[in-house]
């Protein structure tokens, strides 16, 4: 079902050096489904994360900035599908702390080295015995070469696992970047998507390990949407395990500091992207470019309402052109002096409005033609600045009524 | 398929008197449809209108505004179903102009004396000549009983005819109010609804009206939303023909000035739910009560973030207590500082949350229950205040897709 992806290619899916990762079927999800992972990494890795802005964030948000902001060092993360442990209050917080407390005995080290993460029903228990019975069958199971089945075993309604490599050569010495994510709804990440983790082993100094964090979400992550529905789970992790054979980088302006991020950014927008891909639902992949604006932020207000209206997204699913649609969710953008007469549309190169109106050499054979396609990109020129910004989403389909009318049941 | 909303009660619509209206099948919607309608206003009626906030607001919202802020009396609306008249630039313009233009010569009056309203397709031509060719039939059918009539063809995909009404004595007079309004997609007012129109004969000071229609409209047609989208077209006028036998309302602080408010609202508020209630492929009605917050505008805030969430308004259709996504749409509504710890959860009357974890006393087949009935009250207390506010909606229903994915072709 989903648009355009296919499954992992092995091949690119590069072990990092200092990250094993193991998986195993502990019975929390459903049954014949690997739903714990394990991600164990070396002394000495760099690691920082983004967050949900959610203030209903789930327990293991919540314990996992604890843990980070106490600088200890990250020693492994624990991954649980099938509970979000979310909407659970003093006790849900207690769980995910137990959790950690039972992963650091197994592996003799401290809680305050652990990270929790929890995606699927909200407001349910977390099944903290099955857990706690799961961990030595996915610590037995942790290799460097387990990224795929770690991205098939963090999937909920996911059609496809999600996850993409790649190399680059720094100062001489091969660097390798492996990243995992999940989608597939409530999905509007406000930091992260639900949960994403891009590991390298590049050698990075801690100290720049936040910003790259934030920089990468905010040109990834943070510009997709598949329904608006902020998670209370999300999570994107940056690892760096420190044993490439580079220089460390110290800065993000040099040469191997922006070649990393260049990488590493390629990394996250194809895992970001798999999850618009793989949308609940989806059968299109649309690009909403918005330029013109007096700032980026006002580009993305705009991006975003064309992505979140539902008119807009039903229209997608219909192939139908009813472009006027985009033009209203332009106009309740929220932007108070915008003037719709400077406002131009176009469906990839087809030019449909001009001035606010209906340009006069649109004909709706051509707005049919690329509506029918499979990957769409929207562009909106507001006439208004030298700003741009651009949010990839999908359309709303029946199925993704069916999905969420189902999920539970 | 509207939820528990019936065909308007013709024993209700009161004939207001000097308020006359005509339709006709003038062929823009579809054969066999009528589809223009004029209401024709005596010398000396009070009028007040409140329009869309969305920038791309169409171009006969756009006249409307001129034509009320020249103050020259009002003496005819003429509204046609079909074409949205949005998106249309300049030639739209032009257009509602010619419309009233056209208007004014059949009645000997000034084109200034007319405000055209427009619903249905954005960014196609609105075809004038035809407008122009069904005056003389709309402008004979004209009578002060043909409300009902006036409903049914103001609607688009409105699958029941929206109009109530609603008599009380003011200082020993009998006082009729009667009005119709219409959705039902593009349903998010940001002033009033797509087209709503209210008469009464109760004398009324001109200079009370903007206030009054304001005030209605914001705790009518403004709680209420099917999708989130702002129209381009909302209008939401006010009328009174001031034939009424009781002294004119100088205050709206005054007892006359308060009891017709409250019965004008009455009627705002069923015109304004039955839109809910007709909301595309709605099949539930839904009450969103937000309360403790620090402001109203807050409580608001939160009310329509449930009420948008697709992830609830699905769980909604499918009945399934899932309720934690009320949860997770109540921690991304915005207000940064919210303690998730503070927070409980109603639904009707089962208490469903408590302290942000779940109710140590809640069972399911209580919220089960619940789900299940066809209209539902959410009610979120936020533990940081005093003040409330209220929203209704609907749910997201397959109907919702198949309409919104048909509604053209």
């Amino acid at each position: 079902m989903a648009v355009n992806l296919s499954a992992p290619n092995p091949a690119q899916l590069y072990p990092v050096a200092g990250v094993r990762l193991g998986v195993t079927e502990a019975g929390i999800r459903k049954a014949g489904r690997k739903d714990l992972t394990v991600m164990l990494l070396e002394p000495g890795a760099s690691v920082a994360g983004v967050f949900t802005q959610n203030r209903f964030c789930a327990a293991p948000v919540q314990i996992c900035r604890e843990h980070l902001a106490r600088g200890a060092g990250v020693r492994a993360l624990l991954i649980n599908t099938g509970n979000a442990n979310a909407g659970t209050g003093e006790e849900g917080r207690q769980r995910a702390v137990r959790s950690c407390v039972a992963l650091a005995d197994k592996l003799k080290l401290a809680p305050e080295e652990m990270l929790p993460f929890s995606t699927g029903v909200i407001m349910e228990a977390l099944p903290l015995e099955r857990i706690e019975a799961g961990l030595d069958g996915a610590i037995a199971d942790a290799r460097e070469d387990n990224w795929l089945r770690a991205a098939e075993a963090i999937m909920t309604t996911d059609t496809v696992a999600k996850a993409f490599g790649r190399q680059l050569m720094i100062d001489g010495a091969l660097v390798s970047i492996t990243g995992i994510s999940k989608g597939a709804g409530m999905i509007r990440p406000n930091m992260a998507t639900m949960l994403g983790f891009v590991a390298t082993d590049a050698r990075v100094s801690q100290s720049l390990m936040q910003r790259l964090a934030t920089e990468l979400a905010e040109a990834s992550f943070n510009r997709v949407t598949v329904d608006g529905d902020t998670s209370t789970n999300d999570s994107f992790m940056l690892i760096a395990s420190n044993r490439a054979r580079h220089a460390e980088i110290e800065s993000l302006d040099s040469a191997n500091g922006q070649a990393l991020k260049t990488a590493l950014l390629e990394v996250a927008r194809q895992l970001a992207q798999a999850i618009v891909r793989d949308g609940e639902g989806a059968t299109k992949f649309i690009t909403i470019e918005v330029e013109g604006g007096r700032t980026q932020a006002e580009c993305r207000q705009v991006a975003y309402a064309i992505a979140h209206s539902p008119l807009v997204k039903t229209a997608f699913f219909a192939s139908d052109p009813n472009l006027g649609r985009i033009l209203a969710a332009v106009g309740y953008a929220g932007i108070a002096d915008l003037d719709q007469g400077c406002i131009d549309l176009y469906l990839d190169q087809v030019h449909v409005a001009q001035r606010g109106g209906r340009h006069p050499d649109y004909r709706e054979e051509e707005g049919q033609r690329v509506m029918r396609q499979s990957e769409i990109t929207v562009r909106v020129a507001l006439g208004r600045g030298a700003a741009a910004d651009t949010v990839w989403t999908c359309d709303l389909s029946h199925d993704y009524v069916s999905i969420n009318a189902d999920y539970r049941s």
